[in-house]
C-alpha cells in the first residue's frame, strides 16, 4: 500500500480486491459444503461452530452502536441489532433463532449449541478478536470490518442451491436465515461503503480501511481452517465436539 | 466437573489430568518438530508463529501485575517479566530476545519477525484471547491459566535432544531460549501450583482454575492445529507467511 490518496471509485477498487482475494467463498470447506461432498457430520461440525459467529455479530454490532456519538448513525446502525435479534416475542424471530432453525433441522440439542460447549477454541479466539477489534480500533475501522457483506450475496446464492440440491437433510425452511440475508447484506453493505468512500479520505484511514477488510476476512477464514482440520482431516482436538454430541434426532 | 469440593491434592491431580489429556505435548506437530520429521521451513512457520505467542507472555503477565493489590504478589510475579523482557542493555537479554536467536539461526530476518507480519491470523486470534483472559477473568483464574508450566520441562527435554539430533540447522546455541525455561518454568509452576491450591477452596473457584487450565491448553493447541494445517496439509492461507519471505540467509 502506497501513501498515495485514492479516489473513493479506487478505494472501492481496492477494498473488492480484497474480497477477491481472501474471502472465505474461496475457501476448500466452502466449495466442498456447497458441492454436497460433507457429511451430515461435517454439516453439523459447521453449523454448530458458526453459531459461535452469529451470536458475535449482533455483539459486535452493540459495541459500534455503543461508540456512535452521532444519532443519526445510531438510528441507522441499531437496524442490524433487531436484525440478527429479533423481537420480543416470536416475531420477526431474527437472525439468531433463524440460525437455530438451521441446527434443529440437523438434528442438534438447542441447549448444546447455545452453550457453546463444543465449539472449538479457534473458533472462539476468532469471535474474540471481532469483538476486540471494534472494541479497540477507531470506529472508522469498527464499521469498515462489516465490509465482507458486500461479498455475501454471492456465497449465499451458491450455498443455498448447493444445499438444496445435494443434501437431503436441508430444506428451504431450515436455510431460511439466508433468504433475509440477501435482502439485509446488500443493504448493510451499500450504506457502509458509502460511509467508509465518505469517511476514509486520507492515506492512512484509507490503510486503516484496508487492513481491517483483511483482518475480517482473515477471521472468517480462520474458523474454516479449523474446521476443515478437525473435522475433514480428522485431526484430534481434545474437548472439540465429537459426531453423536448434542445430537437428539438421528438423522443419517 | 460435580459441585463437590475437592482437597488441594484431589485438585492437583485433576490439574494434572488435564496436562495428560490435553497439553500440546500430544500434538502431532510437536511429534512430528521433535522426531526430525518437519522441513526447515516448517520449522520456521513454527519459529515464526511462536514469536507471536512469546511476544505475548511478557504482555500477559504485565496485565496479571497490574491486577495484583497485594505487594508481595506483585514483588514476585514481577520476576516473569523480568525472565521474557530481559534487562536494558544486552545481559541478561531475556527469553523475547533468545527466541530471535532461534529465528536468527533460522535464517529469519528479525524486523520480519517482530512485525508478525507473516503471523498466521488464527495464532494471533489465540494469543488475543489469552490477553483478554487474564484481563477479564478472576485473577485466581488468570494465575491459574500459567499452569501448563507444570508441563513445560517434559517437552522441551524432548524438544531440545530431538531437535538437536536430527536437523543439522539446530544448535545447541540456538535453542539456547529452552534452557533457561528448564529451571524458570518449574520455579514459576510450583509457585502457581501451591497458590490455585490455596485460593481454590470451594467447588466453584476450583472449577474455574480446571477451566482456566483447559482454555490456556486449547490456545496453545489452536497455534498448532493452524500452523500443522497451512504449513504440513499444504492449506491455502491468503496473505500467511510463504516459504523464502523474510528469510536473509539461505540454509536449505
Amino acid at each position: 500500500m502506497s501513501a498515495r490518496c485514492l479516489a473513493p471509485r479506487g478505494l472501492e477498487a481496492a477494498l473488492r480486491k480484497i474480497g477477491d482475494e481472501r474471502y472465505h467463498h474461496l475457501h476448500p470447506f466452502h466449495q466442498r459444503l456447497h458441492s454436497g461432498g460433507c457429511t451430515i457430520d461435517e454439516v453439523r461440525a459447521w453449523a454448530l461452530n458458526r453459531y459461535c459467529y452469529q451470536r458475535t455479530v449482533p455483539l459486535k454490532d452493540a459495541a459500534i452502536l455503543a461508540r456512535m456519538d452521532d444519532v443519526e448513525l445510531r438510528r441507522i446502525w441499531r437496524q442490524r441489532i433487531h436484525d440478527h435479534d429479533g423481537e420480543i416475542g416470536d416475531a420477526p424471530e431474527g437472525g439468531l433463532r433463524r440460525w437455530l432453525v438451521l441446527t434443529d433441522g440437523l438434528g442438534l440439542d438447542r441447549k448444546y449449541i447455545v452453550s457453546m460447549d463444543g465449539a472449538l477454541p479457534a473458533v472462539r479466539f476468532a469471535c474474540g478478536a471481532y469483538l476486540q477489534f471494534v472494541r479497540e480500533r477507531s470506529l472508522l475501522e469498527a464499521i469498515a470490518s462489516s465490509l465482507t457483506e458486500m461479498f455475501s450475496p454471492m456465497i449465499i446464492q451458491q450455498r443455498v442451491a448447493g444445499m438444496l440440491a445435494h443434501y437431503d437433510f436441508i430444506t428451504e425452511e431450515t436455510l431460511r436465515y439466508f433468504d433475509h440475508r440477501m435482502s439485509e447484506a446488500p443493504r448493510d453493505a451499500d450504506w457502509t461503503l458509502h460511509y467508509v468512500k465518505e469517511h476514509a479520505r486520507t492515506p492512512q484511514t484509507q490503510k486503516a480501511v484496508l487492513e481491517a477488510l483483511k483482518f475480517k476476512c482473515g477471521m472468517l477464514w480462520a474458523q474454516l481452517d479449523a474446521i476443515e482440520h478437525v473435522y475433514v482431516n480428522g485431526a484430534p482436538a481434545p474437548g472439540a465436539w465429537a459426531p453423536g454430541t448434542g445430537v437428539t434426532e438421528p438423522m443419517t
